[in-house]
């Protein structure tokens, strides 16, 4: 089955985006990124430490895959501007997830200043891909600020708490027309696939595999739920009913073999 | 991944088990049920129809799989009882899959009676599969029984709601010792793969596949879905949180960059 | 409005049940249970303890309400049926709540063991009211047996997690001629309103009264919540919609106050 | 109990607010506004036909509520402005709810528009109480603009589908200081008891209310439920448990009884 995800002109056969943080060590993050299958990852900035003699995080991802800094870190649209900018200096290419956080207890994205950014470096050519708490208002407006896609959260970052915010979630799916990318809060591979049979894009998932027991195994649970995800979205799901129908016939049974 | 399900002796490498009914045809059931990989496979026995003229649906059935005749239509454990012995008597094989229901409207099973069945069929020398409605004291005694693996029904057949008896079900697969295999309601794949990581042994899915618009490619999101959950089963989730955790750093970065 | 609840020829004007399980002392529970309003109170036979010298219970129960000894503590119906003429004997009346619990760790009744209870004390003159696992088959059989009003659980008793079980509930409400209790599980007034919303009969509360910091007062907002419920579906309930309709008119407005 | 809610200085012992759309005529809306007990109703301002011959609502709004007239039909913070200064300049007082919505399908509000209605109107000396999508970071900016309170919606307007995001709604409820009124999408009682049990001040109910079979009953039904809610919150409810625990002592008893 052909089904590319197209992001500014890039083809994804895979829908799967996984981030860098909180794994054991580099070798396990490498490894769980191969064993995902995932094209695109998320890095922050921080960890790209060219200056210094430290082990450099980006020698560990896969060259085939499509790198997405991250504004992590950002509390203002100025500060998202200067890291994306600072990450294409560096080397790490013209796509930014922008992530702007000024509350520091739930770490939930401040959409205005988030849609600042979107403009800023949409308008200097970055591939933009915003973060943001799930608001209709919110996804037009980076929508028509250019977004290569939007990125809601379905619940706070590292929740593990699956898609609570799902209505809201549902109608962006709905109403936006770039891809719409679940992203944060997603803890079990089965929220994956919910997110993805009810329209969404992409889902990104990063603590639920860097914090599992064994990460590289988690990896590949999520690759297969989320394909799973996608498969049925394309297959067509069957209606909810609230009465029981019988998979087998049940009337005449008994008669018929009476005889 | 080495990972077999055991029934009564029968090593099975793949948790996903079908139904036959509501099909639109006897070759799309046959293209459905081989993309699903299923190794399991249920039949009410009215369908197979050995002394009639139709097509016999068993000859759609790959010969690799086990089959499971289910005694669809019995009211009572005498009629399942029947039913199961004229399947053995017909060459189906001493699998049965034991269903009693005499409500019509929710088509709920008779926890009594099936076991009741259970104990006649055991004694038979059937493998016994009883499908039951969720409650710890009866799977205790389907299990005492000698029920090769308790059924629990996640929702009403044919639903697609879920498992919305999840607390039951989470029950069951903590208490039981033989293998739980989830059982009706199942409407999507991100539902058999919640199932497959509450620990579920196996899943069974009928409605949700045949009644998609595409149901050979649906089975095969099904087939995914049960992987993924059973693979996250197997590495371990992570825990859920009430706050936020960050993936990325969040403090420090933008002074460490600003000299 | 008058809208009694009859049971065994009672007229019930109060629709919440109280336990006596739990609270800091005797004082406490009398005032909990007069606020609360409560005409039925259970107690279990073993607190009710004439021969000691420790302060009676029953003493600190108002005379006004229904006494329901209960069965707790009996682990099959013989134990249950023992327990039940010793309450008749001991002076407490001819209502009788039964509870048949063998497994120790969720606490969870054994329906099979209640029905056998309920037949032999409904024969012997009691008015029964036995506590269950929601199943549909099991209440019709208790309704059968001549049971006063099925008492299924919303989730395991003293757990606070409110209805789980709430697609047996509401089949159980729809389909079962005696009086619906739910009781058990029930942890917040919302959660006491949203069964008599989904037409309950009554509702049996004690952990959450009892624990709550000040159970007094609890028991008055639980008063409200059952009265509350109760009302809604009395007046009849509106229509949940999947998108939006406003309350206020939207259009034409200002082109209407422009001139 | 003396717990009264205060805004800009009005003290409400009521913690129900009602809207006046939706009902099926004027003295309908009149008895259940008195019966609900509320102290606070929301008006659109178009509804008030000063100059037409038409029968003028407020006539029928009893005169000792708080009138909140409302911006419904504004889709920019302008239009909001206008109406809001209308409503002044008609009579109808201070107070003012602000509603900005362009999306015509979900009537979702516009935040960025509506903090910036909030922050002009704030100067003008308007009491202002926004309507809002639940957000953090919008929130505490309606808070710092000088919003007397923020009413986060629980779903979208006329949805009766409860309190979808109750995540967010919950940490409105921690993190903000003015009272947070969920307003929008409560359709039963039972759900506006679990807005206060959750900590909310106050609720706004219209559509749930109008649109019952019997709406002067369901608006006593809310307010009973509202009371309930909130006496639950300051009464300080129990823990939720994953296992059970007995109300009633269960070890022991037939021992103790059997001599």
């Amino acid at each position: 089955m052909h089904d590319p995800l197209k992001i500014a002109g890039v083809e994804l056969s895979n829908r799967l985006f996984v981030g860098t943080g909180k794994f054991g060590d580099h070798s396990e993050m490498k490894a769980a990124i191969e064993r995902s299958g995932s094209e695109v990852v998320t890095v922050a900035l921080r960890r790209v430490d060219v200056d210094s003699g430290e082990e450099n995080i980006i020698e560990d991802i896969p060259n085939s895959v499509q790198l997405m800094p991250n504004t992590s870190g950002a509390r203002t649209a100025e500060e998202a501007v200067r890291i994306a900018r600072l990450a294409k200096a560096s080397g790490l290419g013209n796509w930014i997830k922008i992530e702007v956080i000024s509350d520091q207890k739930y770490l939930l994205p401040d959409n205005e200043e988030t849609i600042r950014a979107t403009e800023i470096l949409v308008n200097e050519g970055f591939v933009v891909l915003p973060y943001m708490s799930p608001d209709l208002m919110a996804a037009k407006r980076m929508e028509e600020a250019g977004a290569a896609a939007v990125m809601p959260l379905g619940a706070p970052i590292g929740s593990n708490k699956g898609i609570r915010m799902k209505d809201m979630v549902q109608i962006l799916i709905d109403e936006i027309n770039v891809p719409i990318v679940v992203d944060a809060g997603i803890g079990k591979p089965s929220e994956a696939a919910e997110a993805m049979e009810m329209g969404a894009d992409a889902v990104l998932v990063n603590t639920a595999i860097a914090t599992a027991k064994q990460p590289v195994k988690m990896a590949e649970a999520f690759d297969l739920a989320v394909k799973a995800g996608r498969q049925a979205y394309l297959s067509g799901l069957g209606p909810t009913r609230v009465t029981a129908e019988a998979s087998s016939p049940l009337t005449g049974f008994l008669n018929s073999t009476k005889g």
